[in-house]
């Protein structure tokens, strides 16, 4: 086989360092060849994207460039870890981001979903018109705004249009000093109403001028944002950072009740809003835009966030009967909103159907397709809350689970965020009760995140570290299994292997929280099984949305009861749908419309107020459940170990 | 004749004075017997109102009450120069305003015209709605606004409502807070689009409430408002004050101007909101009210003083080719504005022509009935600008005369505001060329008026102290005429009379520029008249707006050519017809749209591009033309004299 020689330029540093490897070779082993660190916080899987590097000459072949969206193919990106050197190379190497936030966000956000041949320009609503107008003189006196209204009627057969105060203060200078050669950018009604002036360029566009269009997906933990292209309805480009309402609480009801102090829903509408702002930022800096630029936003999120954001008070989401102020919420400008894009842009804030049920929900609905197939269908959304739909065509019936956010690592001594530094996924030797983990960011464990705590609970489980109930066997023979501060549990990692010198442990309050957790998720699914009437195992469909869904284990899910025992093959993992039905609504009015409809159609079940809630939450605290016959997969799973 | 005892009680002042006075004697009469000082500024005429008192016991009768509102007659106010003593009586003397600006202002502003049994209430567009919600329950979670939406719908057939995001941040606590009783304040769209929730009232409101409606008339010089209850459609409370941006320039020329400079447009706005909220606070405090409780404001005012107040650039009004940015202004939320009402109160800036035929020639136009009538009809506006329309119900022209301020006092030396100290009306002996005059206030005169101007110039003409081209007459046999700083002069005053110590003159400077204002306007006319086809004196009606209208004697306005000379019952004396159009437009949508309509037909004239107008304009120079065939009464009256 023959020598290639590989040169890595890194960023920021004037020499460059060569490998010589063998054709084949992983780009990601060639640079550790040549002592270039990049790091590979997916584990080298092409699932994460923060590998990717630039190739400036020479052969490699890509085998998968998931993360990488068709510019940076087209710049000449590659994945690392997913590449193989065919010949001579020059590599560079960007620098590496070192901080936490923007890593664990990307992790999150970073994916390309564009929507092949959608026929979004039928039903888009903004028109880009140019206008060449014949100045005013002595015998022609109209009225700037009358000249524009009438150029809109004779050049482009626009009969009403509307126009803001604040168009009306700059709209006479900017005439002048473009010598009466504008374009108009308006947004129409699809009902018939009048069309809005929404911004005047002072010159005719250029076909290949963009025109911006922002979504938001503002979760509870991560706010994700995609500038989108209305004219090509291209996504081009996203970010995501964490919401800045963390410090002030990790879920939405200590939010809720910070916000309910005095000044606290100020504090929150800011600090969402300035976590908004610098996402704009960053969004925009890569495509070389001004956030002014921005025409219109669809936000989605949930309904503690839209109130929020807005600076409606949400102190009566939180409290029994649990209402919120509204959930269709009217078309606002950004101005009012304080959102910094063109102060004219109108905010659409994407409906909920309940106080636990926000918009997430039914935008995840309409690009889940739920909505439209006639399959039986369970939606699940696993975030800071859970929210879970049953339904196909016909109908559709919703709750919310009080999980709590023990799947982000809260409510867990050693639970921690998907960050670095966190146990992902953990295997235990049915033998020697040893484990292995991959840690995020290769680094010395500090935590264990959502994802790993359900591989720990469910290999515990199998291994018979734990019974059904949960309980710790402390016979087995081995030093991980001992008494601790909290009862019994299970030593994860030695002080010696992690980052802060302490022992990772599961103990028995943990187990139990993620029991109780898991539990309050599969129950839901038990009350709107029972509602439809039909067992929950006879689901066509189950569709997992969120991050959750991107980074768990699904057989491990399974085996400790989270998700129902169905085929492998009936399983769907959807990423972002919250942000995924912003995107579509953004483009089409018909799918805004349709979500205002899943919205409006919805049956929201309040658990708390039902009674055979409590019963199936009961039966669900066990590993997997009570009722093993739910669960043929983790009969058969059990078998097989010793 | 019975003796009658009048006593006088001064406010401030704990000593009452008594006088004794016979059956008949008027109340002011009485109180310069007793020593007691009541401003008279109109000379006990009954037309300026600042002489009111309160008659706390006892009998008078009261031959006029023009200037008192219903409220104050109840409250046993009557005015002492038309009141009569008819027995023993007790009277309360309020201390009298001595601020200029109050008392010039509300001798302008003080009148009360409510239309009789004016059916508003058909096309009235405001709802006021009580509303009993149930509360929500684990049953029935439905969100605050959506519960409000069903019961509007439910209880009082309205069926689609729009909100805004200001009111969605207010209705969950006030819900909770008023046990979900509540009053929806809903303005509708009579073009059937829905309507709209402007105020949200935590009780049910009672029958007798006002619902309050504000207009406003912004003046170049006064600006004046009035409380209006939407219930009765009643005028509550009039009030007037000078438009603060006079600092900052005297027309609406140099407003723009000043405007026009760094920051200028920012000052000016907030001038004029200054002006309003002084304007509010003032008419609230009088009838109880607080001006968030206003749910809307109908402002009329001339093009400069709309653009001025919205902060919309105005130097295009000023340059060649004069153009506004706008003439049919959108329906804009005081929030937007600035204006201090309820924030979600429409404020409705009524539409204009042109840059100088504004919103307060098309008002004025509705309120006079001229797009109304069959006859021919001239209607004119002579305030810091003159406007003027010919028209009848089936074409109006219009034009604006570039007459300069003359008429208010600037541009000649002595001249000033019809204030305290002005002389507002001048009579000159044929025989002996000396003068009488009445002063504003019964002070020393400190210069003239436009109403003293007018009657000076015609008085001088008429006595042959001015030739017809303006020439002072310096062969008279009296010291009042003679050559001065400023060429030949007429002294009306002599120093030892005056305020000031120095004469008060008219000189040959002063003259030509009010002939030059007069012939401006007159030129208007005839242009007009030359448009329609008709010879301007066989107009069927001259209507004179605006307070020129209420304070220059016609006669002597005729003399001087600066109005057709038609039969005295051809002139009608309309006052402040802006506001009293805003008014009708404020309570009757039909009103609005006509005001639309006939600001959209009416046709603009622009002077400065007329082929005639120069003309007419120099034939108009002379006293009081060159043809005197069209002043057919001046011929009458010259011969008169001596």
């Amino acid at each position: 086989m023959a020598d290639h020689k590989v040169t890595f330029t890194i960023e920021n540093n004037t020499d460059p360092v060569v490998a010589t490897v063998s054709t084949g070779t992983l780009l990601s082993d060639a640079a550790r060849l040549a002592g270039v660190e990049i790091g590979q916080p997916c584990g080298g899987q092409g699932r994460c994207g923060r590998c990717a590097v630039r190739v400036s000459t020479g052969n490699v072949r890509r085998r998968s460039t998931l993360r990488l969206s068709p510019q940076a193919i087209e710049d000449g990106y590659a994945l690392a870890c997913q590449s193989v050197v065919e010949g001579d190379a020059s590599i560079y190497v960007p620098l590496q981001e070192k901080i936490v936030r923007n890593l664990t966000t990307d992790r999150i956000a970073a994916e390309v979903t564009v929507p092949a041949d959608y026929d979004y320009l039928t039903s888009q609503t903004f028109k880009r018109i140019p206008l060449t107008l014949t100045p005013p003189n002595m015998d022609d006196q109209t009225d700037d705004w009358s000249r524009i209204q009438t150029a809109l009627r004779i050049q482009a057969s626009v009969d009403k249009v509307n126009v803001s105060l604040n168009s009306l203060r700059y709209i006479g200078k900017m005439l002048r000093d473009c010598e009466w050669k504008v374009t108009a950018i308006l947004e129409t009604d699809p009902s018939g109403g009048p069309a809005r002036l929404v911004n005047l360029l002072p010159c005719h566009f250029k076909e290949s001028d963009p025109l911006w269009g922002v979504v938001i997906d503002i979760g509870t933990t991560t706010v994700s944002l995609w500038m989108v292209n209305l004219i090509t309805g291209k996504v081009m480009s996203q970010v995501a950072e964490y919401n800045g309402q963390i410090a002030r609480g990790e879920d939405v009801i200590s939010r809720i009740i910070y916000a309910s102090k005095n000044g606290g829903e100020n504090e929150m509408r800011e600090l969402i809003l300035d976590t908004i702002d610098r996402l704009l930022v960053k969004a925009c800096q890569r495509l070389n835009a001004r956030p002014a630029e921005i025409v219109k936003a669809t936000i989605s999120g949930n309904s503690t966030m839209m109130h929020l954001l807005l600076g409606i008070p949400s102190a009566s989401i939180r409290l029994s009967p649990f209402i919120t102020a509204v959930n269709h919420l009217p078309p606002i400008t950004a101005r009012e909103i304080g959102l910094h894009i063109h102060p004219e842009a109108t905010v659409d804030c994407l409906p909920g159907v309940a106080s636990y049920v926000g918009a997430d929900i039914t935008a995840g609905v309409l690009s889940s397709g739920l909505d439209q197939t006639e399959d039986m269908t369970l939606f699940i959304d696993v975030g800071t809350n859970g929210e879970i739909v049953l339904g196909n065509r016909d109908l559709q019936i919703t709750c919310a689970c009080s999980a709590g956010p023990a799947f982000e690592g809260a409510g867990v001594v050693d639970g921690m965020r998907a960050t670095n530094g966190a146990i992902e996924e953990i295997w235990i030797d049915g033998e020697t009760y040893e484990p292995t983990y991959r840690v995020i960011g290769n680094e010395k464990p500090k935590g264990i995140c959502g994802s790993g705590l359900i591989s720990l609970l469910s290999e515990a489980f199998l291994t018979g570290i734990l019974d059904k109930a949960g309980n710790v066997n402390l016979m087995l023979p081995t030093s991980r299994v001992r008494e601790g501060a909290h009862g019994a549990e299970y030593v994860v990692a030695w002080g010696m292997e992690t980052g802060s010198g302490e022992d990772i442990v599961l103990s028995r309050v943990d187990i139990d929280n993620l029991l109780r957790a898991k539990a309050a998720i599969y129950a839901g699914f038990t009350v709107l099984a029972d509602q439809v009437g039909i067992p929950l195992e006879s689901v066509a469909k189950v569709q997992v949305a969120g991050s959750f869904g991107k980074y768990i284990n699904v057989e491990k899910a399974v085996q400790i009861g989270l998700l129902p025992d169905v085929a492998w093959d009936q399983f769907e993992f959807l990423g972002n749908t919250s942000i995924k039905g912003a995107y579509l609504a953004l483009l089409d009015w018909r799918k805004r419309q349709q979500i205002a409809d899943i919205a409006s159609r919805m049956t929201y079940i309040e658990l708390s107020a039902d009674n055979t809630f409590y019963e199936a939450f009961t039966s669900a605290l066990f590993l997997p459940h009570t009722d093993l016959s739910k669960f043929p997969s983790v009969v058969e799973a059990l078998k097989k170990t010793p």
